[in-house]
């Protein structure tokens, strides 16, 4: 069950408000990389937790914080459009084909939300929630998660970077620390459960044996003129998981053609498809 | 560039054709877990390399072994469909109100493909091409490979166990083999690249002293009741990163409660929003 | 803000897990008329209101109620899916060509999500944001909030009839409850503002001696022998805002058959297109 | 069955064209609130109409109605998009890194429909037909389409307000006027039905003696602090659907925090899932 | 402008109801291959119409009856739905763990629309406007509507080879008819304005001196051991369009591998792409 | 099987990056006119061949062809993106509310990809792979890559118009010349199989005395008035596939109107339309 106290995480403002990077800062709330999406992630691996309930509970705090993160940056997408101009008559440039501030902003601030954030992208796409990874295998949803604060982080330091408002750029700094810790944190889920060599390869349920051991740890080629790949920590030594030891070959094809033979009668197909 | 062969990476074969079972194979298909996902993805990494440009090379190895996956994922899902009923007529389940094959089965595949493999999931959903996580920021880009060679492992291991069938379950076994490789082969960078310690936090290249380093390293509790949160690795200790200490704490609001004022004229807004 | 106290709004419990009804109750958390929809756009519609704060702190208390509606939900789901077959072996049913649970069930409830909830109605399509409707006009929203409720309860009463588990019942019942306070609610908004004759026509701040009002109570037919169109409360009496006089006509129309012109060159059409 | 006479239901004609406000009009064409959504959510709403069929023409009226609204508006955008420029080369603002008007351009109109019109929306993200809103309830359905006429016309003023054009003025105000007659007869069939204490809460074929009741008219809150919620019309008086009393309350957790137990062997979770 | 007469281009009766088949119609509304997308793709491309008008009116006259096919199919939908089981008790199979007819319905027709059709194809997935080809281009727009009509053919077909429902073999075999037509009518149109070859290569309006002829009508082959492509009539012989006389040969990379150089700073790379 | 050899099938070079270009150019990556949707189409239709395998190896190797397309087009847009602005202050317009280039950049090139092509297209707007017509009936498929081939070839033009940077000339000189060809390729096949004449009505092998050879080769009229729809090659002459001949007329409704009955009990529908 969930509350809210209506506050803010943290302050937000803006000194000058700017309607393109309200656009920009759409990224943040659903883009891919954005806060729906660690938000939603976090509470739906919780909601399917098994085995210690105690990420379960972690993972709901940090899913709650996010909900806040999604909030800070709404609040900031609509100071961003206050004074946006509401057609062509307000924009300050004049521009008898189309303003130059009306330009840059995505149109549906103004006719879809009224000035206000939407749960889309920097390129006004809405959010899919097919991005809210959670496998039911607790080391797979961590590399997820440092993966969406990697790239959440990657987001919020070019948002940083792109504007030059102090309240802005204070925000984004509270949020860029979040991020740190945030890839912190799964990788610290990881280490408390043995570490990678313990974790991978995912899952480490599967009997090793199983698998076809002959291709585990070769670095494989696909070269055009044969010649061997490129060479790199990935080729040589004990690999990652300490459970095999690196190498490198060109692949060959070990299987033929296939032919599926003709179509079935009935099957919807071209005449010649059928008599083969 | 690219150059095929024709032939199969790996052999495929199917001793006893399902139908149910080639809907399941989808997944690997055109899931977001699945080959679809890493082929592109790796090559638009490559093709956005920036910096060493052996790792455009190595990534393209490996995002036209995958294109290979896919093809012997899409000839397995072929020969799962032969014999497949493509009526009630043919159903050997006789129901009078559907057959129990046809039940089980993508619909898609009598109707739209002929038979044959689509680029959707095992509920028909076609692939949505934003799952191509390609962030131009390498360390991000590792982690989202990782990522999906643990989803699309987990993802190969329950195919294996779903099915009975030799054939499959030696095909996935090779699968699952590359899978733990690649898994592997993405955590090689990092290490190359001087490892967690280095890489961590993503994007590296931001002065750790412009984020607001009070909350950089602390696990914020969100208890309705303030309660301290659950404890763990990522609550005390060095951080993972090296660069800070992990507490814990519960958060409080640090921002008031937002007002955004009344809406301005002409904005769409009801009268009595607008009055204020 | 959001806090959290891990605990369920009401009690979640199954008699009989069933996976078909765990499939069934997907629509519920990810369908059209789900609880994802309800949470976010209650959150974003708060997030953006003008005028009277208030609207703002109720909004976001519902909305974090609707949060824990998803939980109970994902819990419902999750504990549908025990004992739910993993493969074919495990199918009480030893249908050789797929298993009759197998058949009816979300395979990536097995596949993807590791037996738990996902964020994706009942045949599996992911929720899309853009079905978050907040459009910074606070009648418009409440209208779509009646629409989201009146729709919600409708999914959940047909829910309720098709299982027979006693547990689920009593989740649902209670969730009916809620639907219909939360019915209830939004038209409190409205009738709170002074009810239909003062929000309606929506935006009510538009003066209506702008709009063509010719045509603003007439309800036009389209039938092809311009007979008559169906009459009803539309088509005679005072308006329902109490503004207008409703009457009916045929449509005759009031503009020519568009021509467009010729192609221009370099437009990328065929030559006979520029040609004219 | 249809048939069409080629003409516009009503003139339209731009002075002035200016190729941004074309982009703006596709919110009216293939945005949620657009015409495409309202033309086709009524023709589903007809086809399944079930009790009186009246309301299966008067639906099919409408919905043809607004087929003729998606062909104005398409006739707009053409009309707004001639002289745009195909190139940096015709662009009169010069710009060397991109001409003024291609900037705010949906370059789609370009390169996709040859200055045309497309089924998107401002953004030129493609109308997705899970916004038809098509329950089975008549009740329902009319709240939806009050919803998708008052966000509608809400669209409509918003570029009547954005616009100088005195042709397009024209053509909205039209358009304006008839989302005020459709929002009227929405309603009116709710009248007719009996009004709302007679079809809310819907589905009102529910025993409400099923439904929780406890539950069923109380304002729920969720402050972290445990503070009575915000006060209002839904917080007091009998409730608008006259079936029950307002009152206000703030929640508690009647669940436990939910255990889903280990993992199973062979689900692919971790091994640390599956041991407990 | 459209009118309706409410009545059916051609009857629709099922005799045999089935809630199975009435998922597998649901690919004729709502599939890629669907009704949806033909109807409002020929109206798009009719709005979009320049040079000829009388290509506008042929156009909106078959997309007014595709509406038509719309609505037969969507009449049916409901038709098959008739005794589907509402839930696990009405299911006449009697499996305790989900009932075989619902193991095959789309639920979502219980759930979301009251056993009534809706805008989704077989699998439940809604149709996308995507896939309204118009290009602006009259004979890129008659190949869309070839392949719109193949396809749809094609799947017609499949249906009525599925289904042993007299009533609905005779339905099917009425747009089995009607595809036919089709198929013709937009060949005719690129035979009216020349044929192939005067209309191929579209566009036909760029001058083919400007392309780099060298590559317009050779079949290249990207065979990995640089072995001759496959044979056949696009190998050798003139050229479908007249215009060449066609070649074969093994590609050689005519460029060479690219390097993007080093990120720039500031840019979210890793300092070892910035260092390069 | 897939190589590489990493090198670029042609040259590409860009003069004077433009950002807006590189937008624009994202349409031939990720448009449905675009370079994903051919490699991946000919590579599915590949993988479904029945019948002759030789057009396995001819769509394998021309799908092999446009990953390089791909490659090519991904190369342009980073090359198109050096030197744009990463913010406000790189800006060169010095615009205070947001830079003349960044208005009309996807700013997703800055914060999504680093700089970098993404698979979407030139509004940002994500691939999806429901574009991928692979129908299992090769006329069909082969009319399906005509449309491909036409649209994007008018797509390679307007790009080719748009520019003036003489590498982007060059190169899309070479693409269009590529898309020459496969229109020629794919109109060959058909040829190959016997023509027109012989593949058309597709699928072929449906047997024409199942139709209803009444409406088989007649342009039906929609107007209102029922006045004679518009004449054209389509409505004389013997039919393109010779097995007809074209004739006109009005259509009349064969059907009546449908009367679906009142709804049933427990199926979530209001009480009237119960009582019926």
């Amino acid at each position: 069950m969930f509350y809210t106290d209506y506050k803010l995480q943290f302050p937000v403002r803006v000194e000058s408000p700017n309607p393109l990077f309200a656009k920009a800062l759409q990224q943040a709330i659903g883009g891919v990389e954005g806060e729906i999406r660690v938000a939603m992630q976090y509470m739906f691996q919780a909601w399917g937790v098994r085995g210690d309930n105690k990420y379960r509970e972690m993972l709901l705090n940090t899913g709650a914080e996010e909900l806040g993160h999604i909030e800070m940056l709404a609040t900031a997408v609509a100071l961003n459009l206050e004074n946006a101009p509401l057609g062509l008559q307000e924009d300050v440039s004049g521009d008898p084909v189309g303003g130059a501030i009306l330009n840059g902003m995505n149109l549906k601030h103004i006719l879809s939300s009224g000035l206000a954030a939407m749960p889309v992208d920097a390129s006004g796409v809405p959010f899919d929630m097919s991005h809210i990874y959670a496998s039911g295998n607790i080391a797979g949803d961590m590399y997820a998660n440092v993966t969406a604060e990697a790239t959440g982080r990657t987001l919020a330091v070019r948002l940083y970077n792109m504007t030059d408002d102090p309240g802005m750029k204070e925000m984004l700094s509270f949020l860029i620390a979040r991020d740190t810790m945030h890839q912190n944190q799964w990788l610290a889920v990881i280490e408390e459960l043995g570490g990678v060599s313990q974790q991978v390869p995912v899952p480490n349920s599967f009997p090793q044996d199983q698998e076809n051991q002959e291709y585990s740890y070769v670095y494989l080629g696909f070269a055009q003129d044969g010649a061997e790949p490129p060479r790199g920590r990935w080729t040589e030594g004990t690999s990652i998981d300490g459970k095999g030891t690196f190498s490198l070959r060109p692949m060959e094809p070990q299987g033929r053609e296939p032919d599926l033979g003709t179509a079935r009668p009935g099957s919807g197909a071209q005449e010649k498809q059928i008599e083969g």
